[in-house]
């Protein structure tokens, strides 16, 4: 049992901390603020609110207001020229985990040189060392999905070549993140469960994960335990407090999950779909895929699925030995169920059966790396045959 | 459910993590190594260890080597001043946890101009500001006990008033922590165990405080598991580097609940028993109170209790109801029984019955705080009520 431990971000949690931002030093005095092309920061006022509490702290800032869904590397390279044209000293990412990641990805290139994709590893990125660190970020969530208010990893996409890529180290952890619940009273039905399911799959993969730890262990089983039992009431009633600060929670564990062990090779597939469709949601693009990925990997780490299930709450002990690890995969399509996520197709997104052998060589091209994550590890042909049984 | 977390602590956990040290970045470029005044790091070579890879990072080192089992003011002003006039810029703390906590103070005091009372808060402590925060600290930890290289907190006597008081901020959380088991065989028996009740206090003391979260509560629920089913393996067979290091991730767990959670008053009544009696090992100490201080709280908060009797392997469904919470006091004792602690008696260390009253209120007036983190407020006639129960 060998591991290194890193999670340094200091994290407000709960109902109303958004107002506790008041209260922090925050790390420097002009501010990049990064929001997504949307209306929602603004029409919620939460970008005002962000703004008074600047303008209470006399910090200066200045807005990016570009960024996609799917975040695009010329976006990052925009936010960096004006971070560095303004003299900003920080970088404020507002809103989803799209704005957070490109706040981490501009707060890199605001201090170094040359194009993002020449510290990326992956794909056609150089791997290059980000020397010049990155300035310090703040983060603040307003969904319960990506985790990475509570990691270092940001995922970007570089559109000519269709590469959908992870990216952190040591300065991409936001120095102080603010997870407020109230912030997520607005996230619509459809993409509460989309981004639900991506907190639950970082801390599945995290779980599986052949660098799991008795640390990011205890995070992941309490992360799905919290998202079993409270995303169908978040999805269901989106103004139940109590149920989105569980999911919330349940979000942020799954980014200590990442932070402590890694998401597997479920991942690196779905980015390749969502590289080539940038209309899929990422965590849309995760449910498609889960079914056949866990019902592949149930009989390689059986005990494994057997904890996971007994999380999502299912009575192990009454099941014959041999159904266990299966109960796991079941327990998954009824919370899909539960969450009127069921019926989600590759196809209703133009995604062509004939095209799956691409995507497979670009998850394993562009995020080859969580492979080597993975319990077992998959060929080629093994990884094509996940995910043509997850076309539908 | 509203809370901060912050645990920033880079840890390097394993058995022979100690080598991966060299890998690592260090924080200045030259280094106060603070340890005890005893032989064993000299001895067991693990300063030698220590200074080899300092030099072959070509970074300069100081020894200051006058620690006491119970850390006192004078050795960290004295530390402080050293570090001062010989331009060290970070400190490590080499040792158990007199050593680390040393090493916290003295980084502060380094930086700071005054008394170290100056900013430490309760008793005749100032509570002032330590504005000019703390040089970086590294904690190489050799026992499983304080939890100190997962924390901010440094426990220091003020010999004069008998008053042994913690003190900690966002500056005294190490840097960098080394947790290497490896280096924790040498531990005798009769440390091993109160070391390792040390930790399942910080662990069932913050499980039970006013102030846990669902994070602490993981945090603490593992942490009192892995001590109640390793560290009898560890004290029987010191040698055991499987229990040791199950054991050693309990204290790092037990760091994080403190850094997390707050410690109680059981731990405030403690220090006022070693501050008078400085022979008296802290985990010695609170031995000695636990079986008073949890009967007592037992029927406050019947539902924690209960928790931490499972998490300590009882088969708490096939008790009646009303057994379930004193359920874990009797796997307590049990627990002292197997580690061969059951017998520890105040007297034996020279606290006599009539003193407790003034021990009482020492608790009281120098660690008030931790009375506020219980979840029943303590009168004073309670707290002497408590400790006379533990008296023997
Ligand atoms: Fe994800
Ligand atoms: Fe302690």
């Amino acid at each position: 049992m060998r591991f290194n431990y890193h999670m340094p971000t200091k994290i407000l949690f709960g109902p109303g901390k958004l107002n506790d931002l008041s209260k922090e030093t925050l790390p420097g005095k002009k501010a990049l603020i990064v929001i997504s092309s949307g209306k929602s920061m603004k029409n919620n006022g939460y970008l005002d609110r962000l703004v008074e509490i600047l303008d209470r702290q006399g910090i200066e800032h200045v807005l990016f207001d570009r960024i996609l869904p799917n975040p695009i590397k010329s976006h990052v390279m925009e936010g960096a020229a004006l971070a560095k044209s303004q003299g900003c000293d920080f970088v404020i990412g507002l809103g989803g985990g799209s704005s957070i990641d490109s706040a981490k990805s501009i707060a890199v290139m605001a201090k170094n040189p040359g194009d993002y994709w020449d510290y990326v590893s992956g794909g056609t990125g150089k791997g290059m060392p980000a020397a010049n660190g990155a300035l310090p970020i703040v983060a603040i969530t307003t969904t319960a999905g990506t985790g990475t208010e509570a990691d270092p990893w940001t995922v970007i996409t570089k559109e000519e070549t269709n590469e959908k890529i992870g990216y952190g180290n040591s300065y991409t952890f936001p120095t102080l993140s603010v997870v407020d619940p109230e912030l997520m009273l607005t996230v619509p039905k459809h993409l509460t469960a989309y981004q639900g399911f991506d907190a639950l799959f970082h801390s599945t993969e995290g779980y599986i994960a052949n660098i799991a730890t008795p640390i990011s262990d205890a995070y992941a089983l309490k992360s799905i335990e919290l998202i079993a039992k409270y995303l169908p009431l978040c999805v269901k009633d989106g103004n139940n407090i109590e149920a989105r600060t569980q999911v919330a929670l349940a979000n942020t564990l799954s980014g200590f999950v990442e932070s402590t062990s890694s998401c597997t090779s479920e991942h690196s597939m779905e980015h390749a779909l969502s590289a080539y469709h940038p209309e899929l949601p990422h965590g849309a693009g995760l449910i498609m895929l889960s079914e056949a990925y866990y019902t592949f990997f149930a009989s390689k780490v059986p005990d494994r699925f057997v904890a996971m299930a007994r999380a999502m709450g299912v009575d192990v002990d009454s099941l014959a030995p041999e159904d266990r690890p299966m109960s796991f995969v079941k327990a998954l399509i009824k919370l899909q169920e539960d969450c009127g996520v069921r019926d989600l197709k590759m196809s209703d997104y133009g995604i062509k059966k004939e095209d799956i052998p691409e995507l497979a060589e670009n998850a394993r091209k562009t995020m080859g790396g969580l492979f080597e994550a993975d319990p077992y590890s998959l060929s080629l042909d093994e990884t094509i045959e996940i995910m043509t049984n997850a076309y539908k």
